[in-house]
């Protein structure tokens, strides 16, 4: 899991390559209609679509002259994960930290002056 | 935006700081603490922290000679957020395919053999 995190966080860290994520939760599409809007040669888009591949964040298919790119969304639910975790054990300290602030508020009222 | 979300995920996209971030959400702690776990000298160590500290998950406060290190957590909200909107996205998606196979099914039923 540790190396699969590696990876995803890296291949999120691009803006070019969380424009193709952006992109493809709106479904399926070519890799022509995906690098149209990015200004970088298409090699180069390419490699970051290598990088997202290799994470396992998106597959792509090849019909006939045309590669096809898909969204592996439950990659996007790991890497979404991980840090709801760390969230949500966050939330949990603070709902402590407030029930003891309570407690002590009511166990030692403020003195009238 | 985008700036700060390239560097939360490069921050997050390696394991040791992963763990810095997994031992804070429980509390803040000195810097000898959180190195403590880890088998890498401490110049390397204090680096990974460096890292953190820039994409702003982590401050760090010095008392004394201690040096006490705070989650951000507003920070760990925004790369969060991120994969949620893009996970929202998807889901909506999903429902409206799928209340279109209803619709197809719904409008022509299968016929008796």
């Amino acid at each position: 899991m540790t190396n699969s995190l590696d990876a995803f966080y890296s291949a999120l860290s691009d803006p070019t390559r969380r424009a193709v994520i952006e992109r493809l939760v709106r479904g399926p599409a070519p890799v022509s209609e995906l690098h149209a809007p990015h200004d970088i040669a298409l090699p180069t888009f390419l490699r970051h679509l290598k990088v997202l591949e290799a994470a396992g964040l998106v597959r792509s298919e090849k019909a006939g002259r045309v590669r096809t790119v898909h969204i592996e969304a439950l990659a996007l639910a790991d890497a979404e994960g991980w840090i709801e975790r760390q969230r949500r054990i966050w939330e949990a300290r603070l709902d402590r930290l407030d029930a003891l602030a309570e407690r002590l508020e009511t166990e030692s009222p403020p003195k009238e002056p």
